[in-house]
Order: structure tokens, then C-alpha cells, then sequence
């Protein structure tokens, strides 16, 4: 404790206050291979959490794409290279419809801050409407979608909020509507909200798996009203592909093709070169032109070879290691255990996710669907004692989010689950 | 030829049209050592331009921390690490006042992002004022700053610009006012405007060395007018270092040193880390706190653990390798062989600079000071052609902008100025 209080008081003084730390008890982490991590007493913990290190902690092919290309050359795009050209083909062919053109950053919000941009120039309107429980990066432009981190500076008058969806307390349940309707519908309330402000509608920006909503449990075409509504008003369909991206849901490489949607544009981030700062927005040609004549847009950073060789190395591994097979059968087989355990713990109200994304709703009452948000918090602190690394999300911050590198195996599920049980067993109810 | 065509199209079409590259040919670079890079046709070219790779191009020391520290472990801020209060610790040391606290991004857009939202945040009030001729950065927030760099949205209404100071054709010439006075009464004419337009005074962000403006001779005190109408209006002082920082100019470490002003946020970025994508703010812990108060700021690549060890190697090698009096030393040499030219060439109307950042203004006329604008681009092209790689800039983009490695050496300068001889005898009008 020492060395946490010392390292704690440090952090203050040089970063500044409220900058909180995962668990009661911060991490000290200083290791870490494929999907464990160790602190600097030797403990070893199951990454269950961490999509940034998509395919593993320090994965050698990552580390040597990054050595050989930072000895060779590192410079930006306004001399050519071949990198971010070799890059943007291989990314783009991942692609199935017009989204053939990339414009390379250094992190998510970058590229989202971009996308808004884009958006706004494509339309000549203003109007972009989010979820109420999104998070979509730092920049002082996106930072206004969120209303879960909210900042003390409205800038933006014309971005507005619909209610984020939520399978396990869908809107409208026992009447006879759709919810996929009532969520459409609530977004085109929003476009009519915004065009009686005399804002015209932009676009909707979401995460096609609803990440930090908690990963609603929706079926293929489930955004296509949405779609439709975004059409009728001219609008653009951004996909923040950031978290679900990249074969995390197992089936498929993009979140967006997982629920059946067409983006108009697609943005990249954390797990895009396995920790090393990059991020991207793809779109059409045509979209990119309108934008590139209107903004002279330059990042230093954005695109170099060091990153373009990490960010290939990457999209190498997760073919050559099959690793999205992997985050299907592996993700199918947690699910299945998670809902062995749901038939003896009460307190799970429901199981869900994709691939390599899932995780258990927690409530005190399976009827009235209470979110059990302390003994979630207490779960996630006490599965860290027990040497698994995990979060919660969601609307009512009630359910745990599980998220590993993408090389999680069967017997890393099995630790997983035999840990889960013997804390939840501990917190019965 | 075929090659470059074949690249330009496979650029276009992946990347998007309106993407400057610098020279009328463009240059394929596939190699880089110290302060040379090689094309895919293997000339070598003398790098006089990039400030990027500050301690060389491909330096081993910062490829090795690289790899040690992404071989070993690449995670975020939740987790307590010690690389990122070993940094923050070391470069916060290198300030002499109270900059004791920072946030770490991935680049200097982000930082510079931060920086006006804290100035805002500090003071409640809106209005920052730029310089008319420069650059803050790329995001939606901070390309609102730069009149050079416009876009056809104009998100924010409390940004003012000022005139950008030009010691080569200064204001009020001819009358009893002295110049570092007339430009900080264009300030307060700006302050006193917004108040009309009901926004407060928030804080001024300038380049202590006004590099995007053409580094104006300024001598230490110029800015000190500046700073007591910033403290009159109770605003904030935002330095960007991006630059000029990191001993760039020789004598020392910040240009806010040099020009003799103490600014209650600085901001870095580009050579931080020779070329790995980071940047960061620094403040006051008071500062630090009412931001971390009112923004929940979180940057998931910011200040991860290889970033941190490749900014520190930095750090270490400027001091190992005595860069800094390297920078004074060559730069002065450099500087006595352009005023040496100047006796040859009228065409050089100005000779300024500090340290490693340097060049000329090129003018038709001496005293017209009629701006030689195509000649000197064309001087820039065929300088490429002699092998040797540089800009222009400057507020007419008349200025030739040398600004290379932090390694340049005397035997550097003389390759540097043979050929700059050579290309402006050809050009000689």
C-alpha cells in the first residue's frame, strides 16, 4: 500500500485531481502478454476488459512492425509513402459498400470531431442528434454528445439527445408498436425538435452495438427504421465503429454490418494498432471531396509509417490467427456459461452480447428489473481481488462489461466463469 | 515518374482529393537517419525542414525505448503506472514557474483543444484572441483560431484575431510608439471589442515565437506589454511551444523563456516524442484543478506507458547529447552564412532567426520589401533538387523556413548554405 499511496499522491501532484483510477483499490500494472497483465507485486490478472490490446498485451508482430518501421522512417503525408496507402486499402476492402476513402488521426475523437465535420459539410446543416448514455471522445466538439460527461460549456445549441435503447426495458413494451419504431420515431421527434430551432438535420452519430448503452440485445434490421428516417431527412449515418470494431462481435469485422445498416461514414480508434495512438474516418470518395474542399485538414501525426505499419501488423494478425473466429466461439461459449450461472444467481436479470463483448445485467429484482448498482460496483472490485479485470457500464451502470483482447481461449473463459461464480455466490442474495 | 503518378492516383483515390504534398514533384521518402532521408530512387536529401524528429530522424535510443516499453506493457491512466509521473516529473522540471501539472494527448491539436477550454473554464469567460497568421491546430475548436486555415464553418463567434507582428515591416514605423506597444494595444482593441459583442476577455494563445508567422525579430521583453493587458483583463496566457519548444532555439528550453513572458498554460506537441503521436498541456496545479473539476477529461492513448518512455528518451537525449548548445551554436554559424549571402543577394530582404529555426525573407525589392512570393517557391523546389529539404512561410510566404533536426551540425550548415548559394545565383533577378 505504500508504494499505491506514494504512486497516488504523485499522480495528484503531477497530473491533478479527479482523474479517477478502475477499482477501490487502483492497479498498479507493469507486465503484460496476450491477455494477463501483472502488477508490481507479481500479481497476475485476466485482462477481461481491455479492447485496446485487440490482439493481445505486447503481441511480438505488433511490437516488430512498430521497431521496424520507427528504425527505418517515421514522417507525415505530405511527402508519399506507401504505408498509409498500403494501409487504407487493406481497411477499406474490409468494407462491403462506397466506404473506400480514409482520412488518418492519432485517436478516436479526432476522427470523430472530423466525422461531425463531415457531416455538417455534406448536408450544409448543423443538426447531429446522439443517444442520452453515449460517449463518443474529449475534443471540445464531441465532447457535447455525451450527456454522461457532461463539461460546464454548451457550445453546441444544435446537438440533441434521443433515449439510448435498452432491450431489457424496451419502450413501448406491451403496447403494440415495434421498438426499432419507437426508436425511429423518437429520432425523427429529435430532427423535428431541432428544424423548430431552425436547425436543420446534419446526421445521427451512434456506435452500431450501443457499447456504452450496454450492448442492447438487437436483432438484425433493428436500425433499419432508423436508417429510413435518416434518409427521409437527408441526413448522414456516422457508425463509431471505435469499440465494436475490428471482428469483435465475431461474425462480422464492423458493428454496422452486424445490425444491417449502410453508414455514410465510419469512424476507427482503440483497438485499430493495438495501443498505439491512431484512429481513422472512412467514407465515399464523393463525401471525402466535399469535405477536403471545404477544410484544410492537416494532422502531423496522422498517418505516419510507424502507425500505418502498426495498424496493417494488426489487420494481419486478425486474419492469420483467425481471431475472429476465436471471438465467436469463445464469445458463444461465455455467453452459454453466463447463463448456466443466470439459472443460479437471481441477481443476473440478463445475459448478453457478441463475440467478444458481453456480459450480465445485475438486479435486486428480477420483476421490477431494480439495477443492483452497488453490488455491481462490488462484483467488479472484488472479481479484480480475485485476478480478473473487468468493468460495468450502462444506463444504470448496473452491468458488467466484459471485453478481453481477442486471443480470450475457452480455458480463459473457464477462469473467467469460475471466478464470477465464487464472487457472485459470496454476494447472494 | 511512373512511380510517383501511379502513387499520386492510389492517393487520391484513397485518401481523397485537395491533399497538398509539399514541392511541385513530390517526394517519396522510404528512408530516414539523423538529419538525412533518402527517396525511393535513393537520392539523399539534407532534412532542413522536419522539426518532428527532433533528435534525428529514426534516433536508435528512441526506437529502443519504444520497443522496450511496448514489448513490455502499453495500457491507459485507470491504471496507476509509473512512465507517465516519471515524465510529466522531468519535463515539468525544465519550467521555472509554476507549471507543475499536465495533461498528456496524442497531439498538439488536443492539447491546444484542452488549453482554450481551461482558459475558458478558469476565467467563465469566451473570448480567445489569436494572432491573424496562425495555427493552433486541427479540431473543430482550434482550426476556429487560424484565418489561414479556414473552414467554411464558423462554429464559435468569440474568437478575435490580431494584426501577427512583423519585425521586418513593423507597425507604427515612423512614429514614437514602440512596436511591442502599438501590438499589445491591437490587443486590448480586441479584448475591448468582444466586451461590446458581450463576450469576456477568456485568454490570448500565441507562439511565443510566432513561428507560423514568419519568426519576427523580437527581443526579450517584446511580449511584456502583451502579458500585463492579459493580467489587466484578467485573462489567461496560453503559450504554444509546439514549435519552438524543446530547446529548439538554442539558448533555452521554451520560447517563453526567451521572449521573457510567464504563460499560465503551455502546450506541446510534434517533437515531443521525435515523431510518435503525443502532445500535452501543462498548468499550475490551481489551473489543473478547476479543469479536472469541470471536465470529466479522459484521453484513452493519452500518456500510455510507450508513449510516456519514448517522450522521456527525448527528454534524455537532448541533455546526452548537448542539443540545446548545439542549436545555439550551428544555428548562429548558419545565421552568420545567411547574412553573408545577403551581402551577395538582394533578394534577401530579412535574416532572422534563433537556434535551429531560421531562414530569409526573399523581397523584389529591399526597400519596397515588395514580397518575392513565386521566386520563393521556386527557390524551395529547386533546393529539393540540389538535396536539400525546406519550406516557406511567413505572412506573405515569402520567408524560407529552416527549421531541421536538433542534430544539424556546422558541416550540415555549410552543405545548407553552398546550395542555397548555388540556387539563388540561378535565380539572381
Amino acid at each position: 500500500m505504500n508504494d499505491l499511496n506514494e504512486l497516488l499522491t504523485r499522480r495528484e501532484k503531477l497530473l491533478g485531481p479527479n482523474l479517477p483510477t478502475f477499482y477501490d483499490t487502483p492497479v498498479h500494472l507493469v507486465k503484460g502478454k496476450d491477455v494477463w497483465v501483472w502488477d508490481k507485486e507479481g500479481t497476475k490478472y485476466l485482462d477481461c476488459y481491455n479492447n485496446v490490446p485487440h490482439v493481445g498485451h505486447c503481441h511480438p508482430k505488433v511490437v516488430e512492425a512498430i521497431t521496424k518501421q520507427a528504425s527505418t522512417l517515421n514522417t507525415h503525408t505530405r511527402y508519399l509513402h506507401e504505408g498509409i496507402l498500403n494501409y487504407v486499402e487493406k481497411l477499406t476492402d474490409t468494407f462491403d459498400h462506397n466506404l473506400t476513402t480514409a482520412i488518418m488521426t492519432c485517436t478516436g475523437s479526432e476522427a470523430n470531431d472530423i466525422a461531425i465535420r463531415m457531416a455538417q459539410t455534406i448536408t450544409g446543416s448543423k443538426g447531429i442528434i446522439s443517444t442520452d448514455h453515449t460517449y463518443h471522445g474529449n475534443t471540445a466538439l464531441v465532447s457535447q454528445l455525451s450527456s454522461t460527461n457532461p463539461s460546464n460549456d454548451k457550445l453546441f445549441k444544435y446537438f440533441k439527445h434521443i433515449p439510448a435503447p435498452d432491450s431489457y426495458r424496451p419502450l413501448g413494451e406491451g403496447t403494440s408498436h415495434e421498438y426499432s419504431d419507437i426508436f425511429a420515431l423518437e429520432l425523427e421527434k429529435s430532427i423535428l425538435e431541432l428544424q423548430k430551432e431552425n436547425t436543420n438535420f446534419a446526421g445521427l452519430i451512434i456506435c452500431p452495438f450501443f457499447a456504452n448503452e450496454g450492448f442492447p440485445k438487437l436483432q438484425k434490421g433493428w436500425l433499419n427504421p432508423v436508417q429510413d428516417i435518416v434518409t427521409k431527412y437527408n441526413g448522414v449515418l456516422i457508425a463509431d465503429e471505435v469499440q465494436p470494431g475490428f471482428g469483435r462481435l465475431g461474425s462480422t469485422m464492423w458493428a454496422h454490418d452486424f445490425i444491417g445498416i449502410k453508414p455514410d461514414i465510419v469512424t476507427i480508434g482503440k483497438p485499430m494498432a493495438n495501443g498505439h495512438p491512431v484512429g481513422a474516418v472512412i467514407t465515399s470518395n464523393k463525401n471525402m471531396e466535399t469535405f477536403r474542399n471545404s477544410y484544410r485538414y492537416f494532422n502531423t501525426f496522422g498517418g505516419n509509417p510507424v502507425s500505418c505499419a502498426a495498424s496493417l501488423s494488426v489487420l494481419n494478425i486478425i486474419e492469420e490467427e483467425k481471431l475472429m473466429e476465436n471471438a465467436q466461439s469463445v464469445g458463444d461459449y461465455a455467453i452459454k456459461g453466463l447463463q448456466d450461472l443466470s439459472k443460479v444467481y437471481e441477481i443476473i436479470g440478463d445475459v448478453r452480447g457478441e463475440g467478444l463483448f458481453f456480459g450480465v445485467e445485475l438486479v435486486l429484482d428480477r420483476k421490477l428489473k431494480t439495477p443492483a448498482k452497488d453490488i455491481t460496483n462490488k462484483i467488479v472490485n472484488e472479481m479484480k481481488e480475485e485476478g480478473v479485470l473487468l468493468s460495468k457500464l450502462g444506463i444504470n451502470y448496473n452491468t458488467l462489461k466484459i471485453r478481453p483482447p481477442m486471443s480470450f481461449s475457452l480455458k480463459n473463459a473457464d477462469f473467467l466463469l469460475e471466478k464470477l461464480d465464487k464472487v457472485l455466490l459470496r454476494n447472494k442474495i
